[in-house]
């Protein structure tokens, strides 16, 4: 009874009075500091396509879990009954109050670039379409150990990315502002060409600034000397001959999950040097759930009220620099999941540069 | 590892694919069953009025407690950023499918009416305003022992009602449909009078229904000769000589919280029978833990697509039950709120007024 005094009426006034007076208690009072929401619309679940909010549910749940056991993170599932990115981003502005950060999840682009955007300017807690920018931070933090590996450099090299969807434009932007120079962009048309009238707005933009010179062409004549080959396509797009027409020591992201675009055995038959998967039976898995734990775990222990370029890229160097040169060769650029360190390595790394950046609340 | 391919990709496709194949299956394989959202507009928290979304959270936290405390129910806090009935209809409809009931808390009358009866029109989860059903459960419950104690009956007993917010109105409707024919209700005004401009539509209703002979005057006037004085209103608006007005044997539940209507010292010394309040320092408390837990419950357990009058009443009678009229006494016509037996009595009635009434799926 005393408990039940406290916990609910009348103790509990008491905590609703002191939020009035002042705001900013409800992180210390409340579980909000610790909570965020896995938000779908479940048009782009796993590779299954536009399901619906109800089949998206075991995903969302199945998140929720992951940010549990990896960050110690309250998540909690809100599948939403409409496609219309306004209703999607009034919705969830409507709800955030109980939430210290918002995870969009298997959003369809293009309408995902649109809905996380309008979401961070409405709101003062960070909003992150894992699918795009965590995936794209674990693939960065990737390619600079296998860069290292190879004897090669970001700035040099030349890079194909295959595949348009939300991940392969979060990983052309952040290889951009990395310092890539070389990259070419394609997707099931081929090399990204900006008067294409079916590109997207985000698409559009990254041929303009990755091919002024509108070459045209296939995949196969994009990867001809590519250094590396970073696929979030489908399944077996790449073929032997593409890969020995690469330079040499080819470097082969192939993330089409659970069926890659070349199976590793393949690919390193035909002379590639090191390649990543989505999977967990091949080495140098590239797995989400080595980005979002220790990005939202850094941004929520600093209360950041974005998680900007910054903290992204921070995520990323203390991803890769948990491989250290000694251990660094073709088999491991990556740590593995289950690899205690990933978390607060990258939540440490990550907290820092929101303070560096001015996001911080605390 | 596996854990992880089981919980998330690509385990989880399989769990998203029945659910695409039938769509029911998602109360067997996901958490949808047993999970609950307490929504808010943060428009009338406890006797704080509206304090907003914000400062609103931490009741919306505690209830979640209680959920789990008294019914294993998993329940999430929903703090809406919005006072229009219309978005909040549409609010919850939209993240209504990782829920399987809704139950709104704290939303200031007349909004509270018109919000649960569009969302239970739309939602086939049951859709519950505590602060007005489960109130007037307890209520009726509590009103059928202390008649028992006094040898009156609820049809021919004449029952004051003060304060036409959310409780008074539920509780003023649960009475009429258990039989009570001599009902006044009053608010600060006074005996409601339809023609009143200042009365909302359920207010005018009630007026309509109970004073077809527009009686006018005070409260004092209203408790002459009356059996039942029921306070849903304001600290100390009862008098000693009010209480003196009523007929013998009277009954008050003076449930303003933290300060009743009139504390029962003072009510008994000046006649009162048996004292009903909303506080634990006093006997026969009305407290909400009493109601909602087993309500849900019972509804969840069946998958009852709402929860309607019959199941209502049922949890009432189940309540009542659970004071035989051996320990029956003025000051015992409601068990503890933590007596183990609450619970699973009320969800079982309430389970079974479901299957009766043909709203149970299970």
């Amino acid at each position: 009874m005393e408990d039940l005094a406290l916990v609910y009426t009348p103790g509990v006034a008491e905590a609703c009075r002191e939020i009035v007076r002042n705001p900013d208690s409800i992180y210390d009072i409340t579980c909000k500091h610790n909570t965020v929401a896995v938000v779908t619309d479940g048009t782009a679940v796993l590779g299954l396509g536009d399901i619906g909010p109800h089949a998206g549910l075991p995903v969302m749940e199945g998140k929720c879990c992951l940010f549990k056991r990896f960050a110690g993170i309250d998540a909690f599932p809100i599948c939403l009954q409409s496609k219309d990115p306004d209703v999607i981003v009034e919705t969830v502005a409507l709800l955030s109050p109980s939430f210290g950060g918002i995870n969009l999840e298997d959003i369809a682009a293009p309408r995902c670039f649109e809905v996380e955007r309008r979401l961070q300017e409405r709101l003062d807690i960070p909003v992150f379409h894992d699918d795009q920018h965590g995936t794209a931070v674990i693939v960065l933090a990737g390619l600079w150990n296998a860069l290292k590996v190879v004897g090669k450099d970001l700035k040099s090299a030349k890079i194909v990315v295959n595949g348009m969807g939300a991940a392969g434009v979060a990983i052309v932007k952040i290889l951009l502002r990395s310092g890539a120079t070389r990259l070419v962009c394609c997707d099931r048309y081929g090399i990204l060409d900006a008067f294409d009238p079916r590109l997207n707005e985000e698409q559009r933009k990254i041929a303009l600034s990755t091919n002024p010179q509108r070459l045209k062409g296939p995949l196969a004549l994009a990867l001809a000397d590519a250094d590396v080959f970073i696929g979030v396509s489908r399944p077996g797009v790449v073929t032997s001959e593409m890969v020995q027409s690469m330079a040499p020591n080819a470097i082969l992201f192939a993330l089409a999950n659970p069926t890659p675009e070349i199976f590793p055995q393949e690919a390193r038959a035909a002379g590639a040097a090191i390649i990543a998967t989505g999977r967990s039976d091949f080495p140098n898995q590239v797995n989400n759930c080595l980005g979002f734990p220790g990005l939202f775990r850094g941004a929520l222990d600093v209360r950041a009220c974005c998680i900007n370029e910054e903290m992204k890229l921070a995520a990323a160097r203390a991803l890769s620099s948990l491989i250290t040169e000694k251990e660094l060769n073709p088999q491991r650029i990556l740590p593995e999941v289950m690899d205690s360190r990933v978390v607060p390595t990258i939540a440490e790394a990550v907290a820092a540069a929101a303070r560096q950046s001015g996001v911080a609340r605390k």
